[in-house]
């Protein structure tokens, strides 16, 4: 395979879209609380049409689950290190880090409000556990391919995010790096 | 001591004020969400005076961290089995129960609520971490005093608690014995 191929770029005007209206609803949720716009806000707010929104997410409750995924997920790929600790310690971090950043606390209420808002928040909520469940999964997986000992998915969701999530929305910060090394390797 | 002592009833009129209010401030959170009511309101809903509320909790805040606190400490007083296995169980069930109960996703909600509303929602978040650290506290020196080894109470909120919470949260229920026996083995 020939390296220098150049690689498909992310970027380009589908994805300046995505971030501003990514931007727009953090910004909405941190002013007015969850519920409280509509996607002709969000649209006015970004400088896109609602149809493209509409075109694009679907409804409201998607785009709003799509910006919780991004954001949880740290904005960054799954870590693949080499070796499961280092890949737990780098994701760990980088979920810390998107948390208890300047939107880290809008995206965590966004996250609990899109799991209480009837059927289609509820629908919402799984689809965002199930997304993050997978790729959590995969990477579990990887290390037992490479002859691991690792705990399931439910574990991490359970013993590291569960405790860094709860800091983060009681106002317990920071989460320092030792706290966060401490939980995988507790967990490990 | 004479056990036939009459016991001080913590029952009677302003017992039955407490409940009242407490249970009016849980119902307007569901149906309004947190910061969208009164201490009228209250007061209103409960069939008291405003004046009481104002005597007894001096203001909205601190009734509604009285609330989250009595709830999310299940309104019962910490057990005390004679082994800190039992005590944990027994605790972490008792959390279950109550925040998986009719009321319990409010109540979570306004702990998580009261950690994010300005200087007065901290003050208030963190006298309810106090408390529910001081009383956690004195169970696991009680096991210590009978030669147990026994985590701190960061490791009960994060590894007991914090899981809990987060699949209350997430609507991830219910919130079976054999998964609350789990994590309380597990962290001991």
């Amino acid at each position: 395979m020939n390296e220098r191929q150049p690689a498909r770029r992310p970027g380009g005007r589908s994805a300046r879209v995505a971030a501003e209206v990514h931007q727009a609803v953090t910004d909405l949720i941190s002013e007015r609380g969850y519920g409280n716009f509509t996607v002709g806000e969000v649209a006015a707010r970004a400088g896109v049409a609602d149809s493209s929104i509409y075109r694009r997410w679907g409804s409201l409750e998607r785009l709003l689950t799509d910006v919780a995924l991004t954001r949880l997920n740290a904005q960054s790929p799954m870590p693949d290190t080499g070796s499961l600790a280092g890949d737990l310690r780098t994701y760990a971090a980088n979920v810390a880090r998107e948390i208890t950043g300047p939107d880290g606390l809008a995206v965590v209420r966004l996250a609990v409000a899109l799991s209480n808002n009837g059927p289609q928040g509820l629908q919402a909520g799984d689809d965002l556990r199930a997304d993050r469940m997978r790729q959590l999964q995969s990477m579990l997986d990887r290390a037992r391919e490479r002859g691991e000992h690792a705990p399931d998915a439910f574990g991490v969701l359970d013993h590291i995010l569960a405790p860094m999530y709860i800091r983060v929305l009681f106002g317990m910060v920071p989460l320092t790096p030792e706290y966060i090394d401490g939980l995988v390797d507790r967990l490990l």
